[in-house]
């Protein structure tokens, strides 16, 4: 695209001399060549207005000094009426929560999150759910992701394969769901389960939780990924975020 | 649910005898409790019949001997309109294409379809992108699946992350799906590349196609796992149904 | 089953509603079909009221804060006679124990217990070997768990497979088991060779104990699944409450 | 034991030489210690007799040659009423059918059988589940196994978490097993399901059914391991002999 | 850049439709943006030409079908002087040889070629040293590699850590190349040895070769990761191909 | 063996109660059976005792609570000459040594020894040979070893396969040994070089030092084991204790 | 070599007996094969000499302890104008910049270095590039070593396949690059999208920046050796000085 | 070592002429430098010639093409009295012995040798000890190898862990070796157990036999690394040589 080429003044410039007769043709071609890159917005072939609209900007917050999330941060929040940092520690959260009073902090899933435009993008209700108590950080993380990227949802905690009268009890919320995102550790069998009663599509997302040959969230994962119902897809283990992420796509499609 | 511990009939029964006086409500409620299981099929609570209607019956092939595919396989041909058997061998497929001439068999995915209803369910436009030649038995597996469960779909073969030039040409195209199906093996880093040129939601399947250290998909998968475009989701190795059945779910939303 | 649907006090009512002409059939099987799920009690079908009676409530400690900790334990104290938290943290076995005084703390296996109804329902005895020293803490856990589900039980210590003399000495005490639970690290093989010289099943524990190549666990676990001896059947790594609990199910049959 | 360290005649024979004084303490002493080992049969000590009556002769076929599988059978039928083979050929299973005609060959699960001691040892039903038809030919193992060994059994196939309609149809089926061995593939959730419905004691036997991911029985291998149900112990993967084999012994408690 | 949006002659004719006023500025700039991408060949920016000259087409044989292999071979060997066609499987490499009479087929490493145009481009001599003789194959990729891109090499057989003479006799022979690529499975770690007798580049290439804990070149490719010699850098198992163009590359520097 | 199944004592007075008749024959076999099993030390077939002399003793002090290892730590030293306890914590080591002031503690290797009968075993040298200076604490481990068990050692240090020269340097020194032991993390490649320098056995001990891809230790090991020195044999990872054992028992031979 | 086999002094005082008749020929032999060996310095074959000019001395200071590593610094520093300690601690860095101001502490990638002799010996530019920010500490490692050892280079930072935009943004400098240094965690695809838009030799550096199933950076290791651009190598995980030395040695030749 | 840097009679030469004055010294040091090097056979500092004397040569037979194993063979038949060929398929066998009747092919181990020399060397015998019958085929490459090399051995087949009876059964022959070689697939519990009864040094070489979990001989190779028997050291998987050899040598010591 001519467009990624340089700016659009620049081009529109170009163009003019051209058309002046200032530029020939060949010495434009030549100019073209060398002209510094720059993203000139309007010049992105998007045929997903709707779907982009309204995303919240993310700082991937694990592994950044507290002084540099707080610039980060700043700079977004300044510019952004939604942002959200995943991975936050403490510190680094009291840090932009004090200099920006309508941030919150959720210290169990780490979630640093300014919520200023509330609108709503997405079409349908996502459901939240998760296997066991020690779930909950990340289906936290979960559900923050899909509210602060405007949809409606339900949380469902603590239903698991070996309790299949809570998984039964909760079939009405869930088939109230157009989208679901659940979150399991150890055997990672809740996705089959629940995809095996809903019909919509089901975003698996693998949690670190377990004992010895759970291995960090790679039974979890690996049971998921062999899933035998076929609406489950799988993000990275622990990856609440980008289970909220996609569910928030979809329900906005 | 009521609906499920028994048959309606039976149900219905019951309680006009309550009615009449004929059985007291304790012994009504100790009959409840001794009834036959029956799935009563209007009993389900089903929000999204929409998401089912015309989803076509499928067989998991890997493994069945000739006579037992064709044996399922006659079952649900003439049950329903549409059917896809996955990994079938040729023998079996032979088989089934000598008893229905209707069914068709693509030896390259070993997908063998049966594919009589042609409603359009999907509401936009699947994306089906491969990186390599090796990659498109797979791809087939989608497309035959999305086009099967009635969807529009295009099909974008042999563009790689080390050829950016031909991803980019492939923009325009890319940008006009409304959900992507990318299948690559060795280093799987294509749905990474794709997520990021377009917003919508990109299922990624590895294929086990590379060699040495892919470890039969293993790097494939651990790198879409991995991938920083966050509209990324994951299925199996190789599992192009699963990928195909989970885009044209997404299609319908 | 209609027991799990509703309240029995709901469905008892709605019955006499029927019976009563105050609410017509088709109507009753309408609002059963909407009714709140609650689980009766007495709905379950259950042929194992002797296996479940006198279970404990448990509580898996790991990763729970310690106020919540409390909370829950707190409220099963208050319920059941019988109650055991695994993984539990000093700081949060200290909280229960002082509001609690009936409440014993064991800090090498971390297990927190509550042992009130000292009911046998065990018919035999469990052996509870350990390989080394340094399996003493899973092993704990084991006899503690045998011990508040009602079993009586052996502790056999610091047995291996390269004192074969050791475990000769003490063929006369595992051959009075009725079961046994082996928890061994390293290379995992004391299973194979007790389940070798008696005929009971064996609950096999691998234990993360172990140096370099044993990975966390990993040798033990896949030697003890690999065991030669048929009568070995294996439970998660340091997983001493899963062995300990599968061997009172075993005892009490 | 002395029982083992020598032959009961040479001993009986000793000691009245010593009776006698035609042999000195100390020689005895000195005797004693270059015996030859000898089992005496009487020797053990056994406490679990019952347990051990009617077990069948069981012969490995994995990587045998037909002459040599032959060779071994031949041996054990003569020998004993019942005789199991594993994972026998078709040309070694012919070549034992051949020679003895009560032997039954099972191609699926290429288990080979002399049955002619039909006594049941077992006190209750062996429930023998399975998640897909392809897991038939393990759980196949297993029912011919615990067959064998004098129980009755219940086959349930076709069962899965994502169809968890048909696992409530079995419950009542599924609550009248003493001891559960449930077979399943892919993610191996089922024995979670299966073993928080129901409160024996249940075998989970991982099978190598499944695609990619699965690497060969390992994904479900470490579902089980992990399972949340804690009346859930494991085998090795497709050891559809070891899940039958103990839960044989467990029925016989 | 411009030069890939569109065709160059496109570009010249919107660019005098301008200059002529037939077409206004904003409207080039729009017809800019929708105009089909095209590599125009003189648009890339490459500072490398030097490193590219002469470069031979590349077929990756693996997993082709004769036919296609042969359709791409053809169309290749057509257009450009040298191709190289690597896993290739007789049949395929009998087809192409037939039409093309000065193609060569060598069996051992499957390597089809045609070597055309056969100047030299590299500026040193590569060593292409192997371990053992079982890593012949894969060092006959490399050589084969290295000779079609235009290099001298020389070939150094069967030299191997436990065999330090052999390597000391060799060490001549190392020091006069420009860049090494050593090939070598079991333990790997020849690239060490020669990484710290020579002082130039070393490209590492793990072969399949081994027995037992080699994991099909798993311990070898982790051995040269781990490489203490800090000149060495690794391709993936059995590359032969890899390392001998990124030798070839360096080679041209 | 008879003697392991009583004590000395009592298996003397109850042949000379059959001597006098006191006790008969077949009441002296039941009496047998039933007596409890004691090591009687003279009993144990030995045709090892030169092996066994000087035996130290041993403690695996990691996971031990300090006071349990002080507990240990001194009934052995009041009764062997010799004492060995690896992975001693420092504050463990330090209540050892203030008691017996004869104990001297290694930090590096965290030995903890107590080392008062110097008599000679070994029959030759042993080298201890490590690749870099990380690995030292290990070799270290080894010396101790070697060296309580009463052999004469050299350490070699510092010696790699990137740099041969000195290797060749150390060739004089390695050639005096009878046994080698080598110490090496990264690639692991130190022993295969070490063993085609001399023809004596190597006992390989694989370190977990390295960074990334050297994965704890594992990628040494895997090296080992595919050593193409076929004198080459391997312990655990870190297991500078058993390497020393294992060479200090050949040594004796 | 001679040259290694004896201080040259000897040497040639051995050849000056033979000339002068003191010593037979015999003799000669018997004593050169007694000689210690020595490295005479000057005996080395080195065709590399340019190669190997200024190269730094090179401390790797995972595991030292602080004292330690600041007298091996010490030493060096004294006899090197150059020197680089990579993994250095803060609390030894600081002990060493004491004592040589000239020395300087880079925290983040926690290199400590004296950089004395500025010399150019890099022929071209070595374009440093990293995936994201998390990345930039190995990348520093990488721009510290190629700088000391006299290379012009340019550190691109941030840019990474899901955002092809600011690739294409800075083509023009990286092809402005002799030699590519690429750092990605995650799933490590940059290598392969830079390698596919510059023709010259890329390295790539797999860092360890993921979470979950990044396992360390084990996804991005595999992610890179299955690269789909032959211009790849790779070094082991987090290795940014072995990154940088490779590019170093291939921007001399 | 100058005797590695020439032939011998070069050499000798050489100090001829400098004796005759024909060559300066430094003229002599300058051609040293230069002489090609040759092993020359006494120059090699051995202190282990008995160690080394009649060692057999050896042929790694594995993917070898039968005649190049011939052109090997016979090259080393008739230079050497003993040879040993590995993994030798059975054509090329066939070539082997037509050409030499001497030779003897053992089709279950795939071993090929020439047996002329039968002197011993071994000082004491070595016990071949392998768990299971399907570990027979690499027992035999055992003991096969021990043969070769000179040594009396004693083959004790078919003994468990979980048969402790015929373990303790065979304890006096155990007791009788200098050296042990124990082969076990499955959980690779035996050498452990025999390293418990006796004193000597163990070689443990893990066999791929085994289902499932035991990931082709993975599970006994950790099993064996984490042996609780001090005096257990492990080669690689099925390498019986390897484990022959290493004992040969030990019991030359």
């Amino acid at each position: 695209m001519v467009m990624e080429s340089m700016d659009q003044t620049q081009l529109k410039q170009l163009l003019e001399y051209v058309r002046d007769g200032a530029v020939g043709v060949d010495d434009a071609i030549d100019r073209l060549r060398h002209m510094p890159f720059e993203d000139l917005g309007f010049a992105k072939v998007d045929h997903h207005r709707a779907l982009r609209h309204g995303m919240p900007e993310v700082i991937f917050g694990q592994g950044k000094a507290p002084e540099h999330l707080l610039a980060i941060a700043t700079k977004l929040i300044e510019r952004s009426p939604n942002v959200l940092a995943t991975r936050t520690e403490p510190r680094a959260a009291e840090m932009v929560t004090e200099r920006f009073p309508e941030a919150e902090y959720f210290p169990m899933s780490k979630v640093l999150r300014v919520w200023r435009d509330k609108t709503l993008h997405g079409k349908g209700k996502i459901a939240v759910v998760c296997a066991g108590t020690s779930d909950i950080p990340v289906a936290e993380e979960v559900h923050l992701t899909v509210e602060v990227m405007g949809n409606e949802y339900e949380v469902i905690q603590d239903i698991g394969v070996a309790g299949i009268h809570r998984l039964m009890a909760n079939r009405e919320r869930l088939a109230q769901a157009r989208v679901a995102v659940v979150c399991a550790g150890m055997e990672g069998a809740l996705p089959s389960a629940v995809g095996g009663m809903i019909g919509c599509p089901v975003i698996a997302v693998p949690t670190s939780v377990g004992y010895g040959a759970s291995f960090h969230g790679l039974a979890a994962l690996l049971g998921m990924l062999n899933s035998c119902a076929s609406n489950v897809t799988v993000v990275n283990i622990d990856n609440g975020f980008g289970g909220g992420y996609v569910a928030s796509l979809i329900n906005r499609l």
